[in-house]
């Protein structure tokens, strides 16, 4: 059983609760499955857009990896690139911290500044929270926004469409891999190594979430939007699974970071295997009907009708299938 | 530093945060410090109600204490309390999950069944979550509701209103002294002491977030209303704090409770500690003016004007301070 088939079986065991009385004015038109959910509030023009997200010591991060400030900046980044994904415009993020006694009041403190820092470059507020003990240190993230009508999903997708792509993809996943393999003293390096090497540590610690680029898509006529947490490549089959189609990334585009191929040859890892297995970068797939173009996005690929997979279309124009995903539930 | 000392550090920390943009269709009009925050949605009567809540295994609860069915139940009611205490209405939750290895499929479906069941006893869906490993089972749980105008908070009690009391209080208190004991064989015994333990051992394992009391005290016009999780003395304390009073609790109705009387009697603990101290019965603590009267509460005390303190009134007319209630951030 593995992450996504424990989510198809949580899903149908909720998709039997009760629906919505009638007299309650807030009421859920997307539940599980997507990045966020959506509700409406009787009355109200736009809906609401929800998610949730935990950052769990040793499982998605190590203290001797990030500074406590980083380590808020980055679970309220992660947890609001899901309401990015939407379209939505993040407005209020909740905080659930589980301390270990370890943990200094002053620790406390520096990741609520970053937490802080992070609602605040979102135009976000942090409105509420909960703090317990517990053995490992554990960020869990509610965060609310608002989005115009039923959101940007990933099963709009049609045959044809454009691919874009904002932001970079693979510089997380290369700092990820200096930290986990003790190889973080490259950003020491002078030149272009150690500069290319701060960028991608940077990247891993500090992620924006990409609100700008999600408003831009749903202004724009985007048919499908997610985030890539996960890899270019997992998060391209959510999208190619719920739109019932192939997905075709191209190469070439994908390998144009200078900045990620530096740092993948002096880490002796494949630039583009960081691309589209590296994730936690938060960058933006978009689909788009074609002849579109949207701002901030490049483009990486299209649409075709067939089965749902992801294709990898090579510079010799050879195709074949991606590096397999990661699996946060292993 | 206690727990109330650090939610307020962290309540001026966010507090710092920038305003919501004019841009923006959701606000937060009550942030941190009461039992939930409220946002308003541009266009919407009602007002949205937000609560974070989490139970962590060893903090909150031992897993030889409850089913893990109960664990799910306990935690969504936990949470929607939050909501109830606001007078607002439950709609959606989120959980979650940190799950550690040694925790099986069909466990953490038991879970998600208990949070179901949860749900729709409150006219509520799950309607998203997230699943994490760790060394330790933690469930997160968010609950959106939504409420008629600004809700009721903690702060508007005034002198002369009358104390209200929806749900016994001290029952879970003593359910989990059993447990904590090792003394849950009482429930095993014939008669009246064995079928008290066992609805004691209940209050604690399947608590009710006590929704339509909730709703009722914002109908009969009630002025304050907090949830008792941390004990009454203590949730009275912070209705002391927000409104600048005193609180007066009668120890008369506080003693009718003969489930309690009978189980207090039989762990030989004091059954007016027990329902001054004892928290997570998740009863609902109303105020209202003089001369209302609220359906489902019972009359349990006065507000007066004073140095913001809770004071015991014996039946013989004496005055004493309470017990110290629990900080669930030692």
């Amino acid at each position: 059983v593995n992450e996504h088939e424990r989510v198809e079986a949580l899903r149908r065991l909720f998709g039997s609760a009760a629906p919505a009385s009638p007299s309650q004015h807030l009421r859920v038109d997307l539940g599980i499955g997507d990045d966020a959910a959506l509700l409406s509030l009787q009355g109200a023009g736009a809906r609401i857009v929800v998610t949730v997200d935990e950052q769990v010591e040793d499982a998605h991060f190590r203290l001797s990896w990030l500074s406590f400030e980083d380590l808020g900046f980055r679970s309220t980044m992660a947890a609001a690139s899901d309401v990015a994904a939407m379209g939505g415009r993040a407005s209020a993020c909740f905080s659930s911290l589980v301390v270990p006694r370890s943990l200094g009041d002053e620790d406390l403190l520096a990741i609520a500044r970053g937490q802080a820092l992070a609602a605040s470059h979102l135009g976000a507020v942090v409105a509420g929270g909960n703090l317990a003990r517990g053995a490992a240190l554990s960020i869990g993230t509610t965060v609310l926004g608002s989005v115009e009508g039923l959101g940007l999903r990933r099963d709009g997708a049609r045959p044809g469409d454009a691919l874009w792509l904002a932001g970079p993809v693979g510089r997380a996943g290369a700092g990820l891999a200096m930290l986990a393999t003790q190889a973080q003293g490259v950003a020491l390096e002078g030149g272009a190594v150690g500069a290319a090497a701060q960028v991608c540590l940077e990247a891993w610690r500090r992620p924006e979430a990409r609100q700008k680029a999600g408003l831009a898509a749903a202004a724009g006529g985007a048919t499908a939007l997610i985030d890539i947490s996960d890899g270019l490549a997992a998060d391209a089959g959510h999208v190619a699974r719920a739109s019932g189609l192939r997905l075709v990334l191209e190469e070439r585009p994908l390998l144009a970071d200078a900045t990620l191929a530096t740092v993948a040859s002096r880490i002796q890892r494949s630039p583009l295997g960081l691309a589209l297995g590296g994730g936690e970068d938060y960058a933006l797939l978009a689909a788009t009907p074609p002849g579109t173009s949207l701002p901030g996005f490049v483009r990486i690929g299209r649409c075709e009708s067939g089965a749902p997979e992801v294709i990898v279309e090579r510079v010799d124009g050879t195709r074949e299938p991606p590096p397999l995903g990661w699996d946060h539930f292993r």
